[in-house]
């Protein structure tokens, strides 16, 4: 498997680091790439993630047999339509979306005959650090690649695309968009939205400064992920509204179930109710490491990704 | 500054590491020391964290003149009742329980005349493995310790306890029970009821197990804190039920407000409403790093307290 072109549409942490783990492999012979930025472009060419900078979408994708979306999820229904009419029609299209309903719905809608060409992803790395500077050949060693295959991609468009994640060191897993979305609002999308209210519950209070003071270890892990980049999150609640609010009522009814234990004083249930959290978490981490062994993974470091 | 004989009720983690810690410091003679485990007992001996052991909790405090109640919290009602006809009348008594009204109120019930030698403590510290084994004379350093003194409490008292636990390390805070509960209530007893119940709303759905496969390393850091103790943490929630009830309808209040915005699709108050929580989390993140190189803190590790 080699490319003869990687179209790259957006420089930033993502896509660079996608156009240099390509080149470390010799996956591709060539990137062309284009960010909206001047400065991005000149940092892509200078750092050798791209050979060669367009001057819009639609030029970077030009006769390229591998397009890689690498723009904020809001921007991918115009930089779909964008980029369409100039596709090749075996081409591989794929994004990185963090959302996949929204995105297979934008991509219906503006894509046309060139549908075919796309096969949505979305990689679950990142780092705290945002930016074509952070690129890194290694970003994607070890992680989480989920496709979404839709009913037009053929068996070979998806081998494909699965032989070249797992190039790069991704462990590759495939599930429909509404799975994918369901799935990261449970472990993703909600864990980070309780963490920005639980955050904005304690700036309600005239005492939140006496709060934070004496806040330790527990809220320095379980708030970490509130720090995260409004924009980024603003764009992924909005964009999966209906699972992340689906989720928020399984939330819910476990939070009463725990609240009416404490109310009523039913130490019992209330131990049964904690033990049944403890016993599932300890257990996770288990797991984790156990799969970090069997897999030699990188272990992640906190703060890591801006949307894990 | 210097105790002729310390009564250690609790042989456990928190206990006998306050007892190496006076020993390190010299800053006591001898330590009597009772726990309900003949095993724990022994091993308190072995590792010299006791000079002595005590067949009850009144044998340990008696000629005592400090005293640390390092017992589960529900065991202290009962505990102070055990020592209250034991005590020297000038004996310095403290506990470390994780609340403090509930612990207050134990104390003037059972106490009598001694209620004067009481004063609450809770040192914000722990470590992921308890018991005696894991015992750390440096388990205090660095750490905060809040004491509640009452209006019986001298000067003289507040003072000693001062220089006590500053001796050993730590950062000592002052303040009422109510708000010591309130402020504990706010940033660490309902962080961990909400990772309680996020992990329990998985749970309920039968996708559960292919949800936590994909699980990363921002569910990782979040639900840290749900892997606590059952026991112990069904205690702390029903000592302290009226705060964490209070905390949780502000988070409540937070959470709908997020979720309303989500549901309008109103991009600019759902951002506003991020930004808010972010930028908090990281000036706490820049404030905490800061007053780590001030005072040249020991970072805690994750997972290290169960109690934090």
């Amino acid at each position: 498997m080699k490319f003869k072109q990687l179209g790259l549409v957006g420089c930033g942490l993502m896509g660079a680091s996608f156009a240099l783990a390509l080149q470390d492999k010799h996956l591709v012979d060539k990137v062309v790439g284009f960010s909206p930025s001047q400065a991005t472009r000149d940092k892509a060419l200078q750092r050798g993630v791209i050979h060669q900078a367009a001057r819009s979408a639609a030029e970077a994708v030009q006769g390229a047999d591998l397009v890689l979306i690498a723009v904020p999820v809001s921007h991918t229904a115009a930089c779909l339509a964008d980029i369409a009419p100039h596709l090749s029609a075996d081409c591989l299209v794929m994004d990185v979306g963090s959302t996949k309903t929204d995105v297979v719905a934008a991509a219906r809608a503006a894509m046309g005959d060139k549908l075919a060409c796309f096969l949505p992803a979305h990689p679950i790395a990142g780092k705290a650090q945002a930016g074509v500077e952070h690129a890194d050949a290694s970003l994607y060693q070890d992680r989480a690649l989920i496709l979404t295959p839709l009913a037009h991609n053929t068996p070979a468009q998806i081998a494909t695309a699965t032989a070249l994640w797992q190039a790069i060191g991704s462990r590759v897993h495939s599930m429909t968009p509404e799975a994918h979305d369901q799935t990261f609002a449970a472990v993703s999308h909600v864990p980070h939205l309780l963490a920005f209210a639980q955050v904005n519950g304690l700036l309600q209070q005239p005492q939140a400064a006496d709060f934070l003071k004496l806040a330790g270890p527990g809220f320095r892990d379980f708030s970490r992920i509130a720090a995260g980049d409004p924009a980024i999150w603003r764009d992924i609640f909005l964009a999966n509204a209906q699972q992340v609010l689906t989720q928020t009522t399984h939330f819910r009814i476990a939070l009463e179930q725990l609240e009416a234990a404490i109310t009523q004083g039913d130490a019992a249930q209330l131990q049964a109710l904690i033990a049944q959290a403890s016993q599932a978490r300890s257990a996770w981490q288990l797991g984790e490491a156990a799969s970090r062994t069997d897999q030699n993974q990188r272990l992640p470091s906190a703060g890591e990704s801006q949307e894990d």
